[in-house]
């Protein structure tokens, strides 16, 4: 070791080292309690030279701080390693920590204080900007739903043929044509997503009708099937042909890979045989299955020549045209439920129905004419969860329809709270001037402005994948599981919170908020289970992490540490006024995600090490699985409402601070975690506090214009207190 | 001064001092930061002499701190203050301070580990200590219960039809005589309340039905009436007269002094003459008023010769026997909601009806046969609230009937946890096993346990305000009113977690826990609007501590600053261990309440200085002031909990483990601002949450057993799902 500490750092093991040291030593805020824990942080690492080791040691001695000239070399050093090395990898690393210390300037422009909210907006520029994509699209929903499309505390049977009629008369736009790109539509696949997301304003019993007849029973056929069963996609759309989806079985809510369904290749006869062995085995929950679909498209273990090849979807008529079963199918009705009630979920057993084999949906397996099973993808577990993959677009499109059911909720409760007077007389507050109102509705309503931006970048990478632009669709698949996940709770709160927020005049099925909410409340278990899917999620990171450090080796670990002490510091540094900085916001979100994705893959280690079986290491860590799911969904949000264009002008100054608010109540909801972790003090944990609070008082006399950007036609707002005048007040 | 600071301290203006002084010194864990910031915040109260303050200095000099000899004086000094001092007020100083620090060692043996939760428990006992009061009238009602009351999916007039069957039914078991004590029963107040809470497993219509007819139809004449009215008593008992309770409007629901409605008295008729003059005077929401009801009690602004008293309730027919309207009433229905449609919820308007004057409710004000109005109670707002105080007993009732509610739904989702396995095999892990399961359901099933002890204590409290033991009611009002919003907010949580917990089971009605969510939703509203009743009591709470300081001087800005500190000392001085000690969660949950409390009248005070008029210095700190009713309520639960006896043995220890799940998940909620304040440190917080995992491993095998315990018939427990048996599984 050389007496030049700056020359000694010049070392492949300790480059990445130096902006670490940079900081730790040219940083005010840092004591000499800081600067031990970031030495101990490198020197932990086992995979250090003796001799690089006592570099690093020598950059810490208390008795000799570097001095000005030592730093300024200091520096040079980085910026000469992150510009000009060959080495890729140790690049990205240093990079990564400049950029997260804001060392070279790139955040200090950001650092300036935040956008002001407006006191007036543009109607039509906010409106445009929070539709976003196809807005001719959205246009001609929107037009259909002018007209009432309302029905509420009706009996079961009443409500569901009304529901099938408006699904019917749908059809007749030619909207859902939209959901089959390249056969019954020259749109992308994101077109139809959007008509989800406006009928979502409505009857959700109706969205529900139309994702099983379009989006799961056709959209199974588009993507599993072949050109014989696209064909049917043009009397699909036109609502000719009704069908269902029959995966669910009532022994296997959340396993789908276990269903018991068989369906056996009859060679002789070259038919395939469908049978229920058991009554757990009994398809459960369908949509359609009650009363109006006859035909299925049906979830089976493939049984050929004696050999079980997984689970493969068979198109199965399940009723003649007059509505009776057909012959050795047996159907249901689930029940009445706690919502949904115009949808008529069924139950479905078969007794040995034969249909021909051309009726297997053989996009990714085939059984030729000597009864020889074949797929492209070689092991059955890889092949299921191809034909899963198709159900991502499910995924996002629940996702997508529950942000804008939280929006019609948030609309309705947000304009009775602009005008209804709390003690009845105009000369008192209104509502939304509470501050326990306006902390109830206002993050909810940020929420959904950056939701709604979220599923519209998932859109783009869903239609990506499907084009194969994506490569690995693994991300994807992991993120709209997160999203569905998030945004499903998100509806239930915000739902929630709208209907206490009206008091009685929420608990009345007139005011529709009732409704919503019982509605909405299965979004968070249908199209894949919560918990479920936040396991998937979870369990997809760490996997990428794994892999990260595997290939990475040394480096990868160094740059797992770097990245978590230096954000870590990079925080402590920012003072009160940054938390409207999206660089530090966008960093604590980040910080979060990695953080609980490296104690998690370290606490499961651990218990592997100590001889526990894979799956129950996962178990004993579910919490912190399932956490790591909801912060890397909130970073995804966060990262994607930063990289968004917003208008210029008063429009995109509220949807900047719409954001603030959004960003900062998820940061605020999880100040327990940060002030654990000392990634936030308290004077920072209070500071975004204060600031939500602040955003509440500014936000709250542009609530009204907000929701009212979301263009929900008055006939589907309907709910009278939508419609309260303080000057006039009418009771419903 | 002299060179003995034992003496000098010995000061009337010092002795309350001492203990903060020695603990300063005496703990360990204390380092010299500590100490500073307790000697700023005793020398920043203004009212020290110098000559004092000088005396405090120093005692915190750090170059003499004392030896074991001064310590030792100075703990005879505290001792000698505590027990010898005639100044009753600094000696309740001196102990609060000395308790809370355990310097005396009444603490020092609740530090030892905590009681392991049993292998098994003794059913009967712990069936026994869950129940508590009354169980002979428990028996009775569960023997009524045993017979099926189950009623679901069915349109709304038929349900409403069922449900007075029912009513009229439970009439004929003489259980409703119990809510008139003194009158139609021997019994006391609190034998009604404990019906109510056995009735809350079962249909929630039934009991609001039996609320509105016996509780608050029944109760008004009973509390509000006096001999000539509570003749009525034994029809309305037997079912033979049904009513309904008048005080909601449309345009008034939070404002109940704010009724619009008009009672004005003929003198020359004798009689009082009932009007609505303007449609937001419309009675709303009336339970029994749509149908039901041949009477109503109705509230009205009481015009005596032109003069104003304020509301009076005022008895009035509102149906012929046969349900024809009464000339010049007119009703309407509010329409189907959300739940509780079993629940004829009505409209009432009065076109200046007639009764005689002796119908008007005549306990607090009478008008005498010369047509002058007299009141006991000469302000016309205490007179309201001396009659709203008997609204006490509907808070409690709703509260305590909310604790059933989540019972009954949580007892069919864990016993449904305990059976059925996921992904369907026998061979595979119980859904209980899991640990999001667990962290879902666990908490809020230990919540019950330790509610159901607060609402026995309540209404202790309130049979004893009833006969004038309590004096001073206005603790009890505040108590009631923060209780009610935390019950009925535990209700929503857990019954919602239950429906979630069963997935798409708990979404069809047949398992009951849907319709049990949708009816208890609106338990927030009712009875007063959770929002509204939490700033009554969190005002309360801050007229009780300005009423303190402007009675108690000096002494009484030292104790709040006393107890503060030596609070977060007492705190940071434990160590991990003590989380599950008693003595350690009470002082934490009255930290929090305290701090809050002081923080809040600092917020205002600083407002009122600046110039703000009162109730918008209140309204910009409405969050703070909503914050304090919990704090508080939390607390009352807390300190009532450890206060209450368990029976020796295996049932009594697995009630303390739960006490000490629902204490430490509280705690946990709010670690965020445990952090903030200082009154944790990571470590502690850490340790909280560990130890609620511990507590959740270690609680889950017994979930069944507990649920068991509640003693909830099967037939009124009805959901399939509850009776799920994995050897044999049929599927509902």
């Amino acid at each position: 070791m050389s007496a030049d500490r700056v020359r000694d750092l010049d070392d492949p093991q300790l480059r990445a080292f130096a902006p670490l040291i940079y900081v730790a030593w040219s940083d005010q805020d840092l004591d000499a309690d800081d600067r031990v824990r970031v030495l101990s942080d490198m020197t932990k690492q086992p995979w250090l030279r003796p001799a690089a080791r006592a570099v690093v040691e020598a950059w810490f001695d208390p008795a000799s701080s570097p001095k000005a000239e030592e730093l300024a070399r200091l520096r040079q050093l980085i910026e000469h390693v992150a510009s000009t090395t060959s080495d890729g990898d140790a690049k990205s690393v240093a990079d990564e920590i400049a950029r997260t210390l804001g060392i070279f300037g790139a955040t200090s422009g950001a650092l300036a204080s935040a956008t002001p909210v407006p006191d007036a907006v543009e109607p039509a520029a906010l409106a445009d900007a929070l539709d976003g994509d196809h807005p001719d699209v959205r246009a001609r929903v929107r037009q259909w739903m002018s007209t009432p499309h309302r029905a509420y505390g009706l009996p079961v049977a009443d409500y569901r043929t009304i529901v099938r009629g408006w699904m019917t008369d749908l059809a007749s736009t030619g909207l859902p044509r939209l959901a089959f790109p390249g056969v019954t539509s020259t749109d992308d696949l994101a077109a139809f997503s959007a008509v989800f997301e406006e009928l979502g304003h409505g009857d959700l019993s109706l969205l529900i009708k139309v994702g099983v007849q379009y989006g799961l029973y056709g959209g199974a056929i588009w993507a599993l099937g072949t050109e014989r069963h696209r064909q049917r996609l043009a009397k699909i759309a036109s609502g000719e042909e009704l069908g269902c989806f029959a995966m669910s079985e009532v022994g296997h809510g959340s396993n789908v890979a276990g269903v018991e369904t068989v369906a056996t290749y009859d060679h002789a006869a070259r038919e395939l045989v469908i049978h229920t062995p058991a009554e757990s085995a009994r398809k459960e929950w369908i949509g359609g299955a009650a009363h109006d679909a006859r035909w299925a498209v049906v979830f089976a273990q493939l049984d050929v020549a004696g050999a079980r090849q997984g689970v493969h979807a068979v198109l199965v008529p399940s009723r003649t045209s007059d509505g009776h079963p057909i012959a050795g199918v047996r159907t249901g009705d689930s029940g009445v439920k706690m919502g949904l009630n115009g949808v008529d979920n069924g139950r479905l057993w078969f007794e040995h129905v034969r249909v021909p084999v051309g009726n297997l949906l053989d996009r990714f397996a085939t059984i030729d004419k000597d009864g020889v099973y074949a797929s492209p993808i070689a092991s059955p577990d890889r092949r299921f969860f191809t034909m899963l993959g198709t159900l991502i677009g499910g995924r996002i499109s629940v996702g997508a329809g529950a942000v804008s059911a939280a929006r019609a909720a948030l609309a309705i409760a947000l304009r009775y709270a602009e005008s209804r007077h709390q003690f009845g007389s105009e000369r008192e507050r209104a509502l939304i001037d509470y501050p326990t109102h306006q902390r109830r509705l206002l993050p909810h309503l940020a929420d959904t402005v950056v939701l709604r931006i979220a599923f519209r970048e998932l859109r783009k990478r869903h239609a990506k994948a499907f084009t194969g632009e994506l490569g690995d669709t693994r991300e994807l698949e992991a993120e709209a599981a997160a999203l569905k996940g998030l945004a499903s709770r998100h509806a239930i709160e915000a739902v929630q919170a709208a209907r206490e927020a009206c008091g009685g005049q929420g608990y009345l099925l007139v005011n529709r908020i009732a409704d919503i909410r019982t509605d909405v409340e299965i979004f968070t278990t249908f199209e894949g289970d919560n918990t479920v899917l936040a396991q998937l999620a979870g369990k997809a990171m760490l996997g990428a992490y794994r892999k990260q450090l595997a290939t990475g080796g040394n480096r990868a670990v160094l740059r797992a540490v770097g990245k978590r002490v230096a954000s870590a510091l990079g925080a402590r540094r920012a003072g009160g006024e940054a938390v409207s900085d999206r660089a530090w916001q966008l960093a604590a979100f980040r910080f979060r995600e990695e953080h609980l994705v490296e104690t998690c893959a370290a606490r499961i280690k651990k218990r592997l090490d100590d001889g526990m079986e894979g799956e129950s290491a996962i178990l004993a860590v579910q919490e912190h699985v399932v956490a790591i799911s909801e912060a890397m969904a909130e970073r995804r949000v966060a990262d994607w409402f930063a990289a968004t264009s917003v208008p210029a002008g008063s429009a995109g100054d509220l949807i900047k601070r719409l954001g603030d608010l959004a960003l900062l109540h998820r940061l605020e909801r999880h100040a327990a975690w940060f002030l654990e972790t000392g990634y936030f003090d308290p004077t920072k944990s209070r500071a975004v506090r204060r600031e939500v609070e602040v955003l509440l008082r500014e936000l709250a006399p542009r609530a009204r214009e907000v929701v009212d950007a979301f263009r929900i036609p008055d006939a589907c707002l309907a709910a009278p207190i939508a419609f309260f005048d303080p000057a006039h007040p009418t009771y419903p």
